[in-house]
């Protein structure tokens, strides 16, 4: 089979050997392999990276004795894996097991994969869509979700990389009204298309001024960071209204300053993070898709295999939403 | 009637004006009025303050016309008042009020206030155990509804105080472990008896290492600081368990450092805070006092209105629970 | 005042005197008055009646002292009145406080009404459009808040009435796939302007057949009743799916079967009630009004107080959403 | 091995083949086999019934290629198996699954079990114990679980079987006030052991008006029925407080009338019911043995293989709580 390598700037495909079945293991011929910011540490790394790829959608291989999957069925391709016995595992949050592993890079025509991450996907689902339940909307569902979003809400999101437009079209489809924040207009642009009631450009003026005017003062009920940045997050809290509730999507390995008196004792903030989606989600991620097709305008790029370097370009450019690969 | 006013380290007591009811007014004769640790910034400051006490329980003595309540009535005086038409206060969250207002001192013989704030005490709970449920109770009991506490859980609470004090008790109400950390050898054992499985002095070695080995490396499932101390509330987080969750009910104006990746996003932390109680609350409250009645433990001293220097000398001294005034 | 009556399949007007405001109670001159259903009972039967009235908006005529409201506030007047100190009306429940009383139709120019029942409308609410927060939206709002109806849910709507259509507004607000059974062709209409997704006449076919159809065999996750009628409640439970939650809203006083094991152990459903909304929606139904005012498209007709009997023939018709009276 | 077979009021021990493991699959040694009601109807039926037992704990006996379980590892076997694959099996509710089967009979010497239905006993829980994490405790949790129920709740139970000791076990360990309602007195007494507060003997008068006393008038907030009668049934329904909650855990295949106006419209009640427990509340059921290992009290009987007969004689007197096979 035909995989992915990167470092040092480039990718480029490369022969390997076709991974095969085993009891708990099944194959899956990958159909769409979307692209994930996270990927940036491997390509501009030195040395030559064969991880990195965990989203993606694909049809069922070969699967060993003992399988509940059939050849053919068509999956979805989530991330890492974990021990399957522990609370965690059993509870569907195996990203969280203190044995998970990052398993074979999904940047390959075929992965080798344990049955219990396979979820099958709708008939109905496109390949390219269904392979949108990745990084692309997990981290703002999952975030909405915990927070219990619904349509009495106001939704505040900054950043609108990929996740963040996975959050505005989450926050959209739960019915709340969704407010960005994100300097680069395409971004913005795409984030009206996909439900955003407004946007704001930080680089233009106070983006807390602006979320208060849009609320009457009040704030929102909701945000999410998308961003990993300091002055996103400490937004995010400031914006919110009393009782708000804050979650964090966007990696910050920093530290930033939060006040146990002003933000949560008097305000009754609440503060969470969610890094992936729990498997008990994905059902309700699968129906999102069906009831909303044009979530596919979250995709702005499709490339075969050939024009992986096109790919990564396009993708690193900021100029553009989700980019999916076509093996 | 009497009331009492504190400043540069003396607390006394004066003649004053009786209240009279109006309409949406009525006037409390109190009988049990508890001590609170924020009073400290009014008896150490200079000058005559007359503002401060804000707990207690007491008999309708007067009401006007259109009342609700009847004179006779039993009723915990809860804090501060709010404009009893907003959001916020029809959802009993009137502290939060923008146009809340602290009201009258507690700490006289008459209290006028609003009759919305006024609940009826069961007729089985006295004045003295109906008085817990302000300050000593209130936050431990809204931090631990807020976190949805159950026997599943296992609860860390840092700092002692009063405060603290109800945390442990509410805690081990709901059906929790309760785990709890203070230097103070007294209020530590006052723990015990109220509940507390195990107890740390935090000066005799690493608070964190202990809460690992008392729960299998896993970490508490629930945490609250009552302490308001930067290392305490960087404990609960950290004694979190993955997926954990940290109410702040120590007030500490100051700033700490969190990092949302590690902290939120990878371990799925929920960080909140709580002030008072919502007065929704107030009937699951009212029933563990019916329920528990050896919360009473909890008053560790009783002072008639003419010892109340006595009173607050044996308070601030850090060997107390709950200190009560009986004018 | 002019105020309405009503017996004997007639509806009138007729004088008397003004009400007036005195501590704790506020004299409101109504706006928009929308009619009900369970008027029926009063219009129908012989004698004259001057009570039933229950929904409405208006205008702070008079208030006394001690109030928190301003004459010119802008409200919803709910129906009924509680005690105002128990538990349940503490906690906006107060329709189920066991004191509870009717208190004055708000069939009149001016309705005298507790402080506590009165919320204040936004102003970007019009007087018709929040009177839909009565009758209209609130069993439906109530009946899919406590189901914790969002965008994951496909609900399915029995009965088309006032009732029934407030339900599908709501269920599609929610973000939620809404079905709707309906013998009138004018009512199922109406529903698919109000956002249904599907309709259909159970006069023409197996309604049961029609849902599993709708819903790939495997049911609806909600149902709610809104006609009170006991086939159509049987076919809420029995479309609904495994695990799946069925609330009656149409007041049916007589008796339906149900079977433990087969509907609630090994389905697992579960059935709840609302009639009136707790007072804590208002809020959430307040802003629901703000982000659709096409709501408004629930009100088919307009009356003054002049053509009150035409109001009345035209509602009984069958052939009308809401119907308002404009005093 | 040997396993058991049931008929004609007769139970006995006969030799079988011993199941082997295979991709999937595991042989599981049982340590701890209860009885359950459940067995009645192949213990009094004709012919000869090789199926009915589905409870117990064991040993890994024998595991294929591609397990995530160890030879060894102390296990709960729970009942049934699913797809493993649908929405209802990967959210824990394979029990519901479309394609659950009943696979082989616990009461035998060695199990085969699908992997995914095996969950790791924790250390510090015995196979006796842990065994009660079957149709003994897992109705009552599961439904005080759905419930919510805590501290603050009153539960009624009726029916004190093994299912409802079980029922009031758990409400006592989530810290409510429990009241149970049997005709056996060797039930009552084992209850009262077991955490229940009173118990009541409805033979002896009205059962409805005793609940009322004790609870001041308002009845409970929840109520369990593991009787499966429908006098019982009614009870809970008529104890429940306004807005309270009903379970029905006990099979009862017949009807039962109730009013959507009286009983759900007006009284907001909530009326649902549980079978078996999701997979995802097991963590929350051991924790709860850690806990209480006096929970062993549920068990009043244990027979070796050899006293198969004498084990459900005693088991079907009525005068016994949960008896144990200890193959």
């Amino acid at each position: 089979m035909k995989r992915l390598a990167m470092g040092g700037k480039k990718v480029w495909l490369e022969e390997a050997e076709d991974p095969r079945a085993e009891p708990g293991w099944a194959v899956v011929r990958t159909k769409a392999i979307p692209l994930c910011g996270s990927e940036k540490h491997a390509y501009y790394s030195e040395g030559e990276n064969r991880w990195g790829g965990h989203e993606g959608t694909g049809v069922v291989e070969e699967i060993a004795e003992g399988s509940r999957l059939k050849v053919g069925d068509r999956v979805l391709i989530s991330p890492q894996g974990g021990c399957e016995v522990c609370e965690l595992c059993r509870g569907g949050n195996y990203i969280h097991c203190p044995d998970s592993y990052p398993g074979q890079s999904h940047s390959a025509e075929l992965v080798k994969k344990r049955e219990a991450i396979l979820c099958i996907l709708p008939d109905d689902v496109s390949f390219e869509l269904g392979s949108m339940a990745g990084c692309a909307l997990s981290p703002g569902f999952s975030s909405l979700e915990r927070m219990g979003c619904g349509a009495s809400d106001t939704v505040l999101v900054t950043g609108l990389g990929p996740v963040g437009l996975g959050a505005v079209t989450v926050g959209s489809y739960r019915g709340a009204r969704v407010l960005a924040v994100e300097p680069v207009e395409f971004r913005r642009d795409l984030a009206t298309d996909l439900g955003a009631e407004a946007t704001f450009d930080p680089t233009t003026g106070d983006a807390l001024e602006w979320v208060r005017e849009q609320t009457g003062g009040r704030g929102v009920s909701l945000a999410v960071d998308c961003s990993g940045r300091a002055e996103a997050e400490r937004l995010c809290i400031d914006a919110a209204a009393v009782l708000g509730k804050v979650c964090f999507c966007g990696e910050n390995g920093g530290q930033i300053e939060v006040s146990p008196s002003s933000d949560f004792i008097r305000k009754g903030l609440t503060l969470l993070g969610t890094w992936h989606m729990n498997l008990l989600d994905v059902p309700k991620v699968f129906r999102m898709l069906q009831r909303r097709p044009e979530i596919e305008k979250l995709i702005t790029h499709r490339f075969p295999f050939a024009q992986v370097q096109e790919a990564y370009d396009v993708f690193f450019s900021g100029q553009a939403g989700k980019v999916l690969l076509l093996p």
